[in-house]
C-alpha cells in the first residue's frame, strides 16, 4: 500500500538525516529549504523539491519543520508565503525545531484558526542520532494528535515521549539542555579543579562517576580530553554540540524563567559564561570546551 | 589468631558505626571522645575508653580518626594531649574526617617527624552507609601504606579507592561534593522552572534521566517532593545531608580553588547559596532543600 | 495666550503626579485611565476625563503615556480602542513606561504608518520625584521631535537627556538600573561582611564613600538600617523601589543582553537574587531589603 | 631636635615611596628588603641598610612593613631572622601590608607576647598615591597605639582613619576593595550592554553619573577606552591596580565570608571572573580590563 506524501521543511544538519529517514521508511516526501544545495541533495535521493512551504502545505497535510530559531519557524509559519497561507484543513504540523514555547503556542493558535493542528516536538540527540534514527522527541500537543504525529516521528527517533499541552515539548527541551549546561561547566570546573590539586583525570572521572557527583557529562561527554574516546573534548572539541548553540537554548531558558517567574541562579550563569566563551571565539567548539576555556593559558 | 587493637577517635553520627564495624569483625578497640555518652556506649560493645588521644596512640599503633573540621583535627593531633605527643614509630594514622587538603598535608608532615605515617581517608555516603559498611573511601598516601590502611578500611566499606599523594583522598571528596552541590542546586531549579512552565514533575524526571540533563540529584536524589520515595525531600527534607554541612564543604572547595587559582564560578556560587539557605533556617535540612528555598512563597 | 490641550493616559503613582505637573503649569489636559478612582481624583483637579486612549488621541495632538509594563503599552496603543486607531497626523505620542526597547521602536514604527511620531522618555526618580517635578528624562527618537516633547517634559522634570534614536531612552534607563541594581547589592553583601568582621557600619561606610568602594547606594541610599536617615532601609525597607520592580527591569535587561549577545554576568546573579528576594516576600519593599534578606535568621 | 629613627621593611613599589616620605620628613631610617636593589637604592637617598627583619628591630622600636602577602607577613615577623626574635619592649610595629585580617590578628597576640603592639594598617590608593602621600591609611588596633603611628602614617598618606580593634583595619580594606571589584565588573557589562544597544560610551557614562547607577568606577575610572582620560582604560590598560591583585584581594575577601558565614553572591562571582581573566593573560593589566574580557572578540 502507497504511504501518504510527507512535507518536509528545513534542511539543515539535522533536518536533511530527519527527511532521509522517511524516504527509507517508503514514504514520498516534499521538501523545502532556502539553501538549494541541501533540496538538491534531498531530489536526488527522490524527493520533490517545493518553492515555498506554501506550496508544500497546499500539496500535502502532514508536514514536519525543523528550523534554527523563533524567527524562522515564524517566517515559514506565517510569513506571505508560509504554510499558513495554503494549509490544508485537519493538516497536522510537527514543528521539531527548539523556540520560545510561548512562539510554540502562538503557532498553535494560529493552525487551530485554520482547521489544522501544531504540535511542538523537539529533540534531544546530535547529528549522528538524526543518522541513526536515535533521537529522543518530546512532543506538546492534544493526546489524539500526538498519537498520530507518533507514526512518523517513531520512523526518525527511538523515544517519542508526550510532554503534556502543547508547549511542554519545548519546555522539557529547554530544561533538559539548562541543567546539561550547568552540569558541563561544573564538570569542567570540578575537573580542572581536581588536576590542579593533584588528581589524575581519569581517576578522578571514575571516582565521581561511582558517587553522588556523576552525572552525564563526567560519565559519557568528559570535557578533559584524554579522559574518554570518541567524544569532542578528545578531538579538539570539534563535532557535538557548538557552543553557541547551547547559550541560545539557554537564553530560551532565561526567557522562560523571567516569564514564569521561577528562579535560575546557576543556569544564569551558565548562560553568561557560555555567552562570554562564544565572544572569545569558542562559538563552534562543542559546549565542553567550557573546560579550556576555564584553564589558565598562561602555563604554555 | 587474636587481632591487633585499633584506636579510634571521633564517636559522631558517623564515627560510631564505624568503630563498631571494626568490632563486628573482630577487632579490639581502645577509644576516644569528648562525649562521654559515646564513649560509654561504644564501651557497653566492648571497647575500651582513653582519656585522652594521647592515651589512645601510646596504647596502639593504628588509629582512624573522624571529626568534625580542620581544627578539631589540629586538635586531636597536634594539641597537647593530641596524638603527636606519645605516637609510637612506624604507626598508622588514618583520618577519614573531610578537612582542607592543606591541613591534611601538614599533619602528615609532622607524622613523619615522629616516624610514623598519616593518610586522608574521607568518606562519601552517609550514616545508614557507615552502619552498613557501604562507606567510600577516597585514600591518600603512599601506596605501601595504603594497602596497609586497605585491611581496615575495607572493613567499614565497601570502596576504598586510592588516589594519590596525601591529600588528594580530601581532594577527591571536596571534588565530589562541589560537582554534587552544583547539581542538585541545578536539579532544583530545573524541576522548578519546568513545572512552572506545565510539565508533571515525575514526567519530567523521567525525560532529563534518558536525557543528557541526567546526574545523580535528578536520578536518585531528586529535590522535589512526592517524584522519588524514600528520599529526604518526600519526608520534608529530614534525615540525609545537612545544609550546613554542603556549605562547609563548598567552603573546603573554595578554599582550595583559591589556593591552587582555578576558577570555580558554579561552585562559588552554589557556595553562596547553600550559605543563604542556612541563614534562612535551613542548615539543619537536607541540601536538596534548595527546592524549597527557591519556591514561591506568596503562592500559599 | 491660551495653552494647548494635552492628553495623559496611565495615572498611577507615577502618572498621576506628572499629569498634575501639566495641569499646575498652565495646560489643560484631558486623561484616561482604567482605574476610575484615579480619572476622578484628576478630574476634580480640572482634568478633562476620556473613556478610552482612542478618544484622547482624536481629541488632542500630544499625547504623554505612562504604564507598569509593556504588555500595556501595547493594548493602550495598538489594542481596538488603542491611540493608534485614532491618532491624528503630526501627534506627537511620548510614552514615559519603562519597557523592552523593541517594544518602543516597535511602536515608533506603528506611528510612523500613521504619519504621527513616538518617543520613549523613561524617567528615574522615584514618586516623590514625579510630585515634586524633579525627575530626569531619558529621551530616545528624532532630534527634531525631542526639542517639542522636551517643552512638555521640562515642566515634569528637572532634566531631559536626549539618547539617540528610539529605543535609546529604554536603553540608557534600564543600563543605568542594572547597575543600580548590581550595586545595591554589592553594597549590601560589604556592609554585612564588615559588620561581621567588627566593623561599626556608620564607620564602614564612612571609609567606602571616601574610597574607591563608593556608589549611589553607599553614599545616600545606604541599605543597613540607622547608617542614613530618611531612606527606606531606616523605616523598615518600606517605600522607595520596590523589589519586584527592580526585578521587572533587570528582566528588561536580560532580555536586552540575550538579543544585543553581551555578556552581564553581575546583571544576571542580582535578577536572580531580586527574583529570588520576592519569592521569599519582600517584592513590596524597597529593593535595598537585600540586606535583609542576606542576613543570618538563625541569630534572632 | 633630632627625630626618632624608624624602621621599614618591604620597599616594593608602595614601599619605597612611603619609606622617602619619611626621610622627606626629616625622619633617619633604617631599611630592610630581600631586593638589594631596592635597599641600595634607598641607601643613596640616605637610608641605613640591615642584614634582616631582625637587625632592623633590634636597633628601633618604630617599624612600618609593607610586604605583598600573608605568607611574607609571616616569615618577616615570626622568621628566624625576623622582627619578633629581637623585638624591644614598647616597640610599635605597624604592618601595612593587605592580608588576611585573622594573620593581622595573630601577629598582634604575638606583639603582645613579646611586650609590644602591632597594628595593621593597610592602604588605598596606588603608587601615585604613595609617591605623592596621599594615601588612606585605615587602622586596627587600640586606641593609644593608634595615636601613636598616626603621627608617621599622616606622613605617608592624607588620611587616617581609626577603624577598631587589631584586624578591622584589613576588613575595612578587603570590604572596600570587594565592592570595588563588583562595581568595575558592573560597569563594565553595563557599558557595554548599553553600546550595543546604540548608545554612545561618553553620553551613558553621562547619565549614568547623574543617577542612580553612579559609582566611582563609572565616574573616576572608566573602564570603556576614551570615556575619560588619564585613566588605564585609555592606555591600553596599563598602570592601575592588575587584575592579578584584585583576584588577591577578593580570594582575602572570600575567606573572611567563609570565616564568619557571610554571603556574598555577587563578591564570589566578581572574584571567579577576576581569576579568569588572569588565567587568559590580563593578571598584569589593569582590573578595568573587564571591559577588555567581556567584548567579541570575534567582531574585529
Amino acid at each position: 500500500m502507497k504511504k501518504e506524501t510527507v512535507g518536509f521543511v528545513g534542511l539543515g544538519n539535522m533536518g536533511n538525516h530527519m527527511a532521509r529517514n522517511l524516504i527509507k521508511n517508503g514514504y514520498p516526501i516534499v521538501v523545502f529549504d532556502v539553501n538549494t544545495d541541501s533540496t538538491n541533495s534531498l531530489k536526488s535521493d527522490g524527493a520533490s523539491v517545493a518553492s515555498s512551504p506554501a506550496e508544500v502545505a497546499s500539496a500535502v497535510t502532514k508536514i514536519v519543520t525543523m528550523l534554527p530559531e523563533s524567527s524562522h519557524v515564524q517566517e515559514v509559519y506565517n510569513g506571505s508565503k508560509g504554510i499558513f497561507s495554503t494549509v490544508q484543513k485537519d493538516s497536522i504540523l510537527i514543528d521539531s525545531s527548539t523556540i520560545d514555547p510561548s512562539v510554540s503556542q502562538h503557532m498553535a493558535s494560529e493552525a487551530q484558526k485554520k482547521g489544522s493542528v501544531y504540535l511542538d516536538a523537539p529533540v534531544s540527540g546530535g547529528v549522528n542520532a538524526a543518522r541513526d534514527a536515535l533521537l529522543t522527541f518530546m512532543v506538546g500537543g492534544p493526546e489524539t494528535h500526538f498519537n498520530q504525529a507518533n507514526e512518523l516521528l517513531s520512523l526518525m527517533g527511538k523515544n517519542v515521549v508526550h510532554c503534556g499541552a502543547v508547549g511542554t515539548g519545548q519546555a522539557a527541551k529547554i530544561c533538559n539542555n539548562m541543567l546539561l549546561g550547568i552540569s558541563m561547566i561544573g564538570t569542567a570546573e570540578t575537573m580542572n579543579l581536581g588536576m590542579k590539586l593533584g588528581l589524575d583525570p581519569k581517576m578522578l572521572a571514575k571516582i565521581l562517576n561511582m558517587s553522588s557527583g556523576r552525572c552525564w557529562s563526567s560519565e559519557v561527554y568528559n570535557p578533559v580530553p584524554g579522559v574518554l574516546e570518541g567524544v569532542p573534548s578528545s578531538n579538539d572539541y570539534k563535532g557535538g554540540f557548538g557552543t553557541a548553540l547551547m547559550t541560545k537554548d539557554l537564553g530560551l531558558a532565561q526567557s522562560a524563567a523571567t516569564t514564569t517567574k521561577a528562579p535560575t541562579p546557576l543556569g544564569s550563569v551558565a548562560h553568561q559564561l557560555y555567552r562570554t566563551m562564544v565572544n572569545h571565539g569558542l562559538g563552534g567548539k562543542d559546549f565542553s570546551s567550557a573546560y579550556l576555556f576555564l584553564q589558565d593559558k598562561n602555563q604554555k
